[in-house]
């Protein structure tokens, strides 16, 4: 029982939707331009080893994760096109649209989605009817108008809402939170957690996606485009959410800090029933490492009355 | 046992995506305009029956009709995009992405779509699990790369390919028989139907596609926009796949009336063994009736030379 590592997950985001041999030549291209361009794969790594810890098979962990990859993959594409963020770089390359057409970029999403569905589909099966029912249930709530739909569309019509810590948490309670919780809780759920850990879960997610997303809001604001491997400064010449906007850099940052703290002390409290949930401890970790690479720069920009 | 008619299917149409109350407010409009605008809910119809007559629950045959429903409009909505076919109208009214803009319209296509998963999944969730994996592969290969979006993408760098009946038709395969295989072969599949019927249906539907979207052709060269509902006469404007502009819209005629007729063959088979299908003859009478408003026009427009 063994989580696959970033190189075999990545090999199997490559190898997962499988292309007909008639398929058009421009959908073609640019799935496999997208396949062959990977994320960090660090959420995938978390999906199957919460699937493994939770008694699955490593068949369904790696389907569930590649599904819930794919799905992420997906609403990057659209979130990228010029009637969202009309964004230029996303994961080091090129935006799809820009290269394969806006309808490319639309097809070849709708693509990987479709592929997800029946990935996770196959993962589910092997559970329960009820577990089944109700993990579907949670993928179609947080991938639909109940999550990351919301999420985008509150996001793209944030002018005309009030521009404060409310707003843009909603925004990333629906966009960033949503995809953590299907990788963090939806493993748990379908392996039968008890519902306190479920809870548990759930509270792990929801502070660790909103550090997560101000984390990348605090980033947009100080990161350079190279180190950030997508464009920047976007939040603030669109006039996009972003806290660290709406509340000021330093107040962003104490609020990233409890935030990580919060999600800590929720796991640590579900490490005391399943101590071989420690694996989780590096997701905290990594915001923290990431967290303590900002500060230079915080008050360098405030030193200089940029923020 | 009874398959629902069009007021009560446009009702369950309307109301089986249900809307939390926290809904950013131009997502939930343009999600209410669409549930308020269904097409004519032909196909849902026969989805029903053909559910029926293979035993399915009431529930399920509506959760499948509406599914299939919901993931067509959906792709009504991705095809209108001015990144696609840049439509203004659509079902009497105009186009989702002129009222609330592409990512609006990018969006309330995406909800439809994940509920549509979550609508087949449950509507699947009956059958044996052969058959459900059997289901499932198909709902994935039709609505993917090995159907619908392969028929778009053909569609959209139809520029790139020969200008014949063979291209015309393969783009049909994928665009318009992929969802007519799912309404038609699907119900038949998941009540474990024999082999010889499905291959009978698959017949059925790759002739009634292929016709219904010859006749949607000789429409678009030859109806005014009122009496089509969409915007028409857009085919020859945009260098679109036509199989009527292809080959002439006599023998365009004379294929849609010799593939209603190989349709028709193939039913006659189908009812010798099942004669409680006979409600598909609608869809073949239907076929037949459109044609027989065509030809006027098309000796017309012969006569002054505009074809």
């Amino acid at each position: 029982m063994n989580a696959l590592g970033p190189k075999q997950l990545g090999a199997a985001f490559g190898s997962s939707l499988p292309l007909p041999n008639d398929l058009e030549p421009t959908i073609e291209s640019a799935l496999r331009y997208v396949l062959e361009n990977p994320g960090s794969l660090v959420r995938p790594q978390i999906v199957m080893q919460m699937s493994l810890a939770y008694s699955s098979s490593e068949e369904s962990a790696r389907d569930l994760a590649i599904a819930l990859e794919y799905f992420h993959t997906a609403s990057l594409l659209f979130d990228d096109l010029p009637c969202m963020d009309n964004a230029t770089q996303r994961r080091g390359i090129p935006c799809v649209h820009l290269i394969f057409g806006e309808s490319g970029a639309i097809l070849t999403a709708l693509a990987l989605i479709n592929r997800a569905y029946a990935l996770a589909w196959r993962a589910v099966s092997s559970c329960s009817p009820a577990q089944q029912s109700r993990g579907f249930a949670y993928i179609e709530r947080y991938l639909g108008v109940g999550g990351l739909l919301n999420g985008q569309s509150l996001d793209l019509n944030f002018g005309a809402l009030p521009d404060n810590q409310e707003t843009t948490e909603r925004i990333a309670l629906g966009k960033t939170v949503s995809l953590i919780r299907l990788s963090v809780v939806l493993p748990a759920m379908l392996g039968g957690a008890p519902a306190h850990h479920v809870r548990l879960l759930e509270r792990i997610a929801v502070c660790w996606g909103l550090s997560y997303q101000i984390l990348d809001d605090l980033k947009d604001l100080l990161q350079s485009e190279a180190e950030a491997g997508k464009t920047v400064a976007r939040d603030l010449s669109l006039g996009r959410p972003n806290t660290a906007l709406a509340i000021g850099i330093p107040r962003a940052n104490e609020r990233l800090r409890r935030l990580i703290r919060l999600g800590d002390r929720a796991l640590q409290c579900l490490l005391t029933r399943r101590p071989d949930l420690s694996f989780l401890e590096d997701l905290g970790n990594n915001l923290r490492d990431e967290a303590a690479r900002l500060p230079e720069r915080v008050y360098e920009k405030e030193a200089r009355g940029e923020a």
